[in-house]
């Protein structure tokens, strides 16, 4: 377990020392739940209160609030306490999971595959034909990748994913664990008797850029033909669903249960709510917000807000679900 | 296949015989589909007209029920039906997948980790450094735990399950399928030149009492410090999204697909219906109901219930769709 | 890489040859990605003003649209573009991934397993005691089939997937990655002291007919007693609940994030829009349609098409929508 001193600290996050207390400090906590040795947050007024009964050893606290530390304990105030707790985790952070040798023995890799430098590749986990690893990249126990692959640079990738044929991946990126990357498409054509369906063959891939992360149990299906794409710096939640050929921008976020129907096209920095869905051949332009719970229908202006089924103007939305309040209580 | 004669079934589920068979009973099914042999269930006067051309041997009956078996067929009258049928499936419940040996060759269990007595472990599965597991856990093929996780005695792990580092299980839990426990949860800040996302890193864990089940393709993330907490008792379905420190109270039921945004607090008893969603920081007090596709954005009173998106107390939802419905029609 | 010269891909479609170019065709690509040596589509007139600019060396042509090809490339006109794409599609599918040996060592197949011929089993793969497979049954890596399930012929089973016991699987149906089947299901009844709860054993089974299709991360959760069924030709996509005893006809589609709670009817050729979710013990009826998002409550007649939440007729829910806008603007 790692552990600072509370001036260490104060150097890291580029704050001010308050009061003094020589505990070494070895965990961030909840104010309700800390321990002695442990750090807390002030972020706003309202966590003032619960500081007196606290058994934290040291809180950040926004340099804004007139706050003072008491006998023994010790304040560290800062511009930006988010900023500073983000910092603050990436020194506690703790050294990932153990490998005891960098490509387990029963790992099976086919002897086409190259793998960079400093790979890691856990226990049970399947590499197949001509797949290509970056340096750096660790891959965790019982993870499939398929033939034709490649994965960029210090990408990592935990157990249950699931990377199918010819997937390109970019570097340093995160998958969590069972997502499905690059299954076949949801398409279908009425067979010639009319009574049935018949598959229409998904031959495209899916293609990643860098500093991408995928939430777990999500999916990216791969193209009908030609690709669907992330770009670089996507964060997709857990239980997404992104439909075939979709094609999104720089750095959007969909949140957890989200869901985009085929070819949907995003913008960069859209930003989708949780459990909101999104029509086939839909585009959302750069910088517009689809609220949680929303299904859009037709296409988003740029930096514009919509909510709800079917999602309009948040301000629209808002007054008509005030208006319908009011007329049940009629 | 188990079996068992009519005077038994009516011993075990404490009711009254009612005629005569002496066919032995192997299964119970519905009673549009029962042969010669099983078993059916007439909880309700609708059923009685089934009866009549049902193949079934017997069938428990509700006493409330004015029927007679007729000839060659016999009834268990019983006060619950529900609660016999639950007995019932108990004693026709049929062993477990079978396993050959308790330790599989090919499983890979780090030599640090602490296997309580009668832990069996599938084929393949992996186990990290100073996992500790308790008395008679079940670990079918296929799963990953990492580094210092604790399992409580008698849980079971299905195939396909990954359980991040430092999580703490309690006992009699099952996690179903390609569940996914302990990913990091979802966050991010602004890059310093507002042009990308820079990770939060998630250094807490996960925390799940006594008795917890969960269903498939299910995710609980853990705590960005601190701990995401289910209490004991609590019962999740399939593919729902329980999001970082979050924290849930006992036997919380939450329903498919549904999902908690990030820091949702649930108190006990709380039921979540299938496809809702609640908003990060929102707190919904004991024995709240929330109605299957409502999105909550704001707390919840104890003992409420609230449907609807944006949710609200259920009576005034129905007025508002009643009226709607009538302004559709003028 | 396959490729075709322009006078087969011609015959392929049975189109008309418009133009001459002797450029080898490659792979299929969008009219804006296209390079030498691809072939794009022109399906409607949106897309004419794109041909000109397009590098494509072939375009598939609806032959009502009145364009030529231009100096050294071709057309090929046909009457259906779509069926065309499709055709087209099967020609340049690639190979399926690469097995060295139909049986990888690292699989762990019971003894007692009957393999029909041609069956292959990917590394690291577990199937349980007295599973039964049929003739040229495909399983990846990292799959688990358990104890008594039979798989018909031609079935492809992708990584991650977990059948559970006694599952009863069709011919020539494929499960993506990470699917979870015949998982119990979610259903407990209040403990005697009416403080906690007691799950229902599930002993039921899940029996898929031949030519199902399921999606990545989607569960199928077995019967309380009986079964939960699929009949032939079902469409699931991703992340799709099915719960415990539901029942669906023939040639089903269900779209991605939808779910159906327990005891579902569905009759034939019912078509669930994506993220919509249906109450327990619904019945919709043959050719009904569910939009995208709706929360269906009660029974849905044959053919109709509901939407919304609560569902109810399209045309009617249209209306509601439009009183509602006005309403907000007043």
């Amino acid at each position: 377990m790692k552990s600072f001193s509370i001036e260490e600290i104060a150097v890291l996050v580029n704050g001010e020392q308050i009061g003094n207390c020589n505990d070494q400090i070895n965990a961030p906590e909840q104010i309700e739940n800390a321990i002695k040795g442990n750090i807390t947050f002030i972020g706003s007024s309202k966590y003032v209160g619960l500081w007196e009964k606290s058994n934290a050893s040291l809180a950040l606290v926004y340099e804004g609030i007139p706050i003072l530390p008491g006998e023994g304990k010790a304040f560290i105030k800062v511009k930006n306490p988010d900023l500073a707790m983000a910092v603050l985790l990436d020194a506690f952070e703790p050294e990932p999971p153990f490998f005891e040798t960098d490509i387990h023995p029963t790992a099976v890799i086919d002897k086409t595959v190259k793998l960079g430098k400093g790979c890691k590749v856990g226990a049970n986990s399947y590499i197949g034909r001509n797949v290509v690893l970056g340096d750096n990249v660790t891959i965790y126990p019982n993870v499939s990748v398929f033939d034709d692959c490649t994965i960029g640079n210090e990408t990592v990738i935990w157990s249950g994913t699931v990377i199918r044929e010819r997937s390109k991946i970019g570097s340093h990126c995160i998958f969590h664990s069972n997502v499905s990357i690059g299954s076949d498409g949801f398409g279908y054509r009425p067979s010639e008797d009319g009574r049935g369906l018949v598959k229409i063959k998904h031959i495209g891939n899916v293609v990643i850029g860098n500093g991408v992360e995928v939430g777990s149990n999500s999916c990216i299906d791969r193209g009908k033909f030609s690709s669907t794409i992330l770009g670089d710096g996507c964060k997709i939640d857990n239980l997404v669903q992104i439909g075939h050929n979709s094609v999104l921008g720089k750095c959007c976020i969909m949140a957890g249960n989200s869901g985009l129907a085929g070819s949907v096209t995003l913008g960069d920095g859209v930003i989708i709510g949780g459990s909101a869905s999104i029509k086939d051949h839909v585009t959302i332009h750069s910088g517009a917000k689809v609220g949680a719970g929303s299904g859009v229908i037709a296409d988003v202006q740029a930096g514009k807000s919509v909510v709800g089924y079917p999602a309009c103007d948040s301000r629209e939305k808002m007054k008509q679900w005030v208006a319908l309040r009011k007329l049940g209580r009629n």
